[in-house]
């Protein structure tokens, strides 16, 4: 006999019901699992039970009941939100992936995207070593924050002390995407005169034919440090050339990075889970 | 007349001193940047000081006048840590440039690296749209956790319940450092013969010039999709295939992704502080 919970159930008690990661109930049937639904034997169920009530356990509730959730993009690293966890949130998040927080100032349970439909699909939960704090890795189906941004954190503090125009509108971002963001403004001068000195960038972005030559030449470049043994420096320095000459193109075409990253994380699945899914099927 | 503060001062009181982005000063004279030793007149540090309670005020503090304090790699994205601060945590931090939190157990504020030497070096700080988290986005000296591992995030969740040899030893990648370690894995496992179906990415490893012309041959269908004006996807793919093959050159080089974003964080300057720095050097 199987019992069966939707995924998106918020109303799982924290103890005594089914709450398990859908990879395990992948692995005991494939018939087992149904778009939305997952289904479990009573017996699985109950070992499932007792083995994330210990994780439960384990995690050092402050005197609230809570612990500190941190969203991230699995594909681009950004951090996209905080919020507070207790044992249910945490556990429907188990069962649900979609990013389950507690709100304080609520009293309650609630999942990024019940309102927005932009849900995080969470791939992985970490803990940290004091076991008080985790990470949701996922991918948000749309805006993370509530005033529409990707994520909640676009106040940089040195901006706002150096009173400068953009302070309260740059993204946090790491420097690949901070590469990207200035690519893609070059891009956006191009349609006004600019003043000063030229950009490489914004020369690169209106000649395809010396772009491409770039992105060869840097390509065999690349190869050559390896084909000549030359300094290990040097692979990390044309490699920096293969790809900031790359994103040049990638913004040509209106390619996100993140596009691209999305592409790898399919091809070679990002997460154990995933791994183990297709080792599955392949058994 | 000109007062100093010694940079990694963490005597400073919350209010009333003076505390200041670095960028500030080194804007305000080119002289007054010693080493560690930041100099600014008492007009200027006034000036600051007043802008610096007014950030400090905004910041929705909870009932123990904490917030949420999250150290992010600047490079990687990876969320090396995650704290807690007060006014004073986070005053020290934007003077000090070193990552600074306030320790609940011990109360009293500590500087991550104070005992290690594995500092961070904060770049940015961001606040989120609630002002009660922020990002300290930073380069690490070395591993952050106590245990030496790089973060502190290294027990994942599915693992756990899925009973993994695993568990707790498998970092919270992101895809491109998934992709990393997966091909980390595969030249590891070149020293013992392999059963099972043979690995692409081992005969890579293992056939430079096969690794080489794939290379040139994919980043040159990289180019053709913009010569050829293919489809926005057939790039993003063709991306994929150039930044895998490489990263297999880089993994037979011993060369991390990590030091290709340094050469390009240090050639485009990653936060709008450094960009800044720079325009003051040209002037």
């Amino acid at each position: 006999m199987a019992v069966y919970y939707p995924v998106l159930s918020q109303s799982l008690p924290a103890r005594g019901s089914c709450y398990f990661p859908l990879s395990y109930c992948i692995r005991d049937s494939k018939r087992r699992r149904r778009s939305n639904i997952v289904f479990a034997s009573n017996e699985k169920c109950n070992t499932l039970n007792v083995k994330v009530d210990k994780l439960l356990d384990r995690i050092k509730w402050d005197d609230k009941g809570l612990a500190v959730a941190i969203a991230q993009n699995v594909d681009t690293g950004a951090v996209l939100m905080q919020g507070f966890i207790n044992r249910e949130a945490l556990s429907t998040t188990i069962t649900s992936r979609k990013a389950t927080f507690y709100s304080r100032s609520r009293s309650t349970l609630w999942t990024k995207g019940e309102t927005s439909k932009n849900y995080i699909n969470v791939h992985d939960i970490y803990l940290d070593c004091d076991n008080d704090s985790i990470i949701y890795l996922g991918t948000p189906d749309g805006p993370t924050c509530h005033t529409g941004s990707e994520t909640c954190y676009y106040t940089s503090v040195f901006d706002q002390l150096n009173d400068e125009e953009a302070a309260g509108s740059k993204l946090a971002s790491t420097t690949l995407y901070s590469l990207e963001s200035t690519i893609s403004k070059r891009k956006e001068e191009l349609t006004v005169p600019q003043e000063g000195k030229p950009s490489w960038t914004r020369r690169l972005l209106t000649d395809d034919s010396l772009l491409c030559s770039k992105i060869r030449e840097e390509a065999d470049e690349l190869c050559r440090t390896l084909e000549e043994k030359e300094e290990n420096s040097r692979t990390a320095s044309e490699m920096a050339d293969v790809l900031y000459h790359s994103m040049v193109l990638l913004s040509k075409r209106d390619v996100k990075f993140e596009d691209v990253l999305e592409v790898l994380r399919k091809r070679f699945s990002q997460s154990g889970i995933e791994e183990k899914n297709n080792r599955t099927k392949q058994e």
